[in-house]
């Protein structure tokens, strides 16, 4: 039994609200049940050093919470001077998977950031981030077509992100707080929506896992992405 | 004329959803009209080095802007590795504003630290911040009460704060970004309920002022505050 | 009664030596009784970067302490790898306070920035750095006027400052430390040889204040600046 | 073909030298090819702060490079100031490996460092990491044991890791820099002796991936573990 | 001939106010010519992490300088965030020095901390901390005598320093910028009143130097020491 | 006696391991008896900023220890976030030494950056960077030299370092850790082969030194420096 009384398929509510934030080219809140984030897109006409001149652009993202998005409080990043080696994992895999489904050649010289700040945390806030950060991106792709600034759409398709993990011995979809703290293993897929893989990750926690247990974890997270398209699609429609 | 079509003495929509966050002991959302703020009151049974063993607590504050809380993308503190000169001014602000209304040693050995995160900027942050954490306060120390914890009540009254300044040679109330960015003199005024001053600050921008229009602008805040305590009570009641 | 036996509105010896150090082009030791600070004025011929191009000049201020200008020894700024936020928000009260009174298009593409490093503190390091900053700033413009770089006088008026409180109960004039640090309020004013107001900032520190109170320091302040315009007067002569 | 003219499923020469420096508890030099890491184990009899007291030990790891270990210069974190992202994420991940392998109730309360630093690069610095690291921590373990410091040893079985990735459509194991900047995905995968998988990492470079290559990757993996488990073996015989 | 038109072995004028400030329990203004450094040493009660408990005291040192003390303005060290390599190097100098001739153990567990602040830089900065330096904790401990504090006074004898150079072919005492700034050769040397060294540092700037030169250069260097032990006798007389 | 039987005079064995790493234009593994350190010089086409298009180039070198070189582990100074003042001391050592013989203007505008890792500490690892450095260099400038791109050869000599000290009252040459914890005054000194000194270094640590004792380790440091000059000339043969 999961402590949410969830079957171990069932992802929690999925609940996206798009254009959230006024000043940003894209904005979303996106929660995965009591997780939420704010995602906003902001686009840059510039490119970071390593690109300037070779006619593409860039897409990266940062990422962060709030204080007391948890259980207790967190000292502050900026507080501290800097960000945890999470934090920077978790925004280096952001900017991967939106990369993944992006023609930068048909972006253009311009950088689009996709900033996370997770407002309250219950499991799942790189996954929730990653599956906002398309909307939000999107929104923003759709700006720029519609003012006439790009030739074709640079954005392939959908890409959409969730956990899964080995609890009590069971594979189960989208962790919660309280099982993703208790898990065996826990992992991490970023999928396409014509079901290929951008990003898979899966690691041993309390214990590690075998080859048949990886495959179950990515059977339900292509059953948890399925989802999650669906949702994007509303959000953007 | 003032760009938002609001009269001088007019404060914009004020709006306070108390209990904004799962988490944290207290929390609001607070809108200035398009100001929007999440502030979090966290409780820890544990005092900062300098009060060990004095037997009273502590009120502080921690301020912050997400990246893209304004019109164009600001860098991330965090990421930059330092809060700016203007964060701590305002956080200083923030703490030294809620610890007027707060008896100490009624607190107990604990200490709230109140984080107050824009979360959309159009002017008006630290007023907001301010207003919204006495909100965020009042419920931690209800919760407090509640379990026994206390044996006074540590809260004597209510605190708010609001800006004002002199725009295009007028004194106007609430100032929203179009006013702000080009205010020739701008205020910020802390008001307590019954009146008295907790904190007054006022500084030339664009043009340096005389005593009577710091007793105009202290006028206007008085007027703006009478509306905020109102919406205070309302979203502890 | 004040503890140095002062009466309420007795300002402490004020002290200007101008031409304390030989590189700077403009430069001061100011006393304020035992508060001293060295200020230069150096002029430099760039601008910041969110400038350039723009025709005009910049003054700023940096400030510090040497460690043991207190009571007891403080740490090194630069050995602990960054500023309080107290010198953070002190600095750009001076910066502003000296803009206040400078034509900066008058100035020309560069910059002067005035370091005011308190050697000995007393109370008042603040309002003493901004008083003795208009002499350097003032040396430093004549220094530019003499050798033609300038077509008019970029500086319009005198602006001095300093600092009032409630003490025991009474309003008085220029805090030393003995009075600050007990200080049921303090506030610190920067004013213009025209009666004009550049900066008020009245914060309760043990107790909160009526419009009445900040109104009786303002007076107070007014007498004091009286005072340090003569002083400034003497010293540029 | 591959660069180097190796088949698919064909490792590099495996190095291990195994008390490569003399002050270290446990110490190797670890080559995959022209990569050569040192990894040392230091004991050291306490732990980290959120262990205290609790009667386990902690197995922990950090990695860097030496600037010119790699093609062109690269800068050097000490100086810059902080460590990079990459190299947060690996010594993370490196951590995590040797945990997987380790009782930490049976280490008491100690804890082993494993210093993984680059002396020369040319892909899989990670995995050559954590196969060189469980060497020098068995040889640390070792010595603690023959000391009588340990009632059983702490360390299950060996565990070790190696690169594969996509490269011209074709899946290839032991990544050297040449395929390693070129390759489509690129994946890590650390194992345990016994064939459970302590971590899955499969990222899509320049293309996504479907399933079937997940698990050739995962395949060829296992044949490389295969032979690295027998140079550990050797290493320590 | 030496751009001051000194001759080779003279001395600049050495100017020693004891007591310059009020809170130090040692101070001392030093000029050796235009070079200006405020020197306190602090007294407190407690000693570093690595003596507690050692029944012993330290001494150490601390080395800054105002921004425009030099002939155009450096950036202040607090604002980087960081102390230069130079900056460290002197300080770690300055407190070797001092510590050359003090019975650790007869200080008790007690820390003098030496701050040499540069107001005004004219060449041999660091000698003329260490001589000031001298002073000030020889103020500091007459106090802790005079207190009762010690049973035995922890000053052995004097030490002072000075620079020597190689400036256009000659040996010259005491370099001021234009002759520091252009020699071939520089020099310090740290000197007890008895003879003996405490430290030597000769550095080949421009041209390298030969055993003939290096005494030559000691020779000066014990003129130059001789005059800054009397300085220092009258100073604490 | 010393403590490894060495007579005063003795160096430790020497070892010069030239092309110690792949891709560095110069590269060298030094050790002096247990000490080993790895050099690597990197040949940029680029001078700093302060050299910009002045028709010479630059000489620098960094210095770094691995954390377990050592008998216990320091912190890594890349996660501390700073480099401490003696490597920093250590570093300016190292690029003063090397560019005393090296004519800058022959370099062209590039720059060669000497990284001196310490693998194993064991006493004198500043002076084996030094000695070593020089092979490192010369083997990239030889390269520079055998591609055409320099007029002249930059470099005038071989330039080594070696430490000395007074040990239980006795000079000793080339100080071992067990010697260097304990000496009573320690030096290095940097000489070049025509016997003319780049630097010498005399300090202090538990007893102050005569004139002769300087010349004593003087004359021990002429000693081993003769024997390192042959060392690296079969190093570069």
């Amino acid at each position: 039994m999961r402590p949410s009384g969830r079957t171990p398929d069932q992802m929690r509510a999925i609940v996206i609200e798009p254009r959230f934030t006024r000043h940003a080219e894209g904005s979303v809140l996106i929660g995965f049940g009591d997780t939420k984030v704010i995602v906003t897109a902001s686009v840059e006409e510039r490119v970071p050093p390593f690109l300037r001149g070779k006619g593409q652009g860039w897409v990266t993202a940062e990422y962060g919470m709030l204080p007391r998005a948890t259980h207790t409080r967190g000292s502050r990043e900026a507080a501290k001077g800097k960000q945890s080696g999470r934090t920077q994992e978790i925004q280096r895999l952001i900017g991967r998977s939106l990369r993944a489904v992006t023609d930068l050649s048909a972006l253009g010289e311009r950088q689009i950031t996709l900033d996370c700040d997770v407002i309250q945390a219950d499991g799942g806030t790189r996954t929730a981030s990653i599956s906002g950060a398309w909307v939000a991106l999107r929104l923003a792709v759709n700006g720029l077509i519609a003012a006439g600034k790009l030739e074709r759409d640079p954005i392939g398709q959908k890409v959409a992100a969730v956990s899964c993990g080995i609890f009590q011995g069971n594979p189960v979809l989208d962790l919660d707080y309280d099982e993703d703290s208790n898990a065996d293993a826990d992992a991490n897929f970023v999928l396409l929506e014509n079901g290929h893989i951008a990003e898979a990750q899966a690691t041993a926690e309390h214990a590690t896992y075998d080859e048949e247990a990886l495959l179950r974890l990515l059977r339900l997270a292509r059953i948890g992405c399925t989802e999650i398209f669906a949702a994007q699609a509303r959000a953007v429609a």
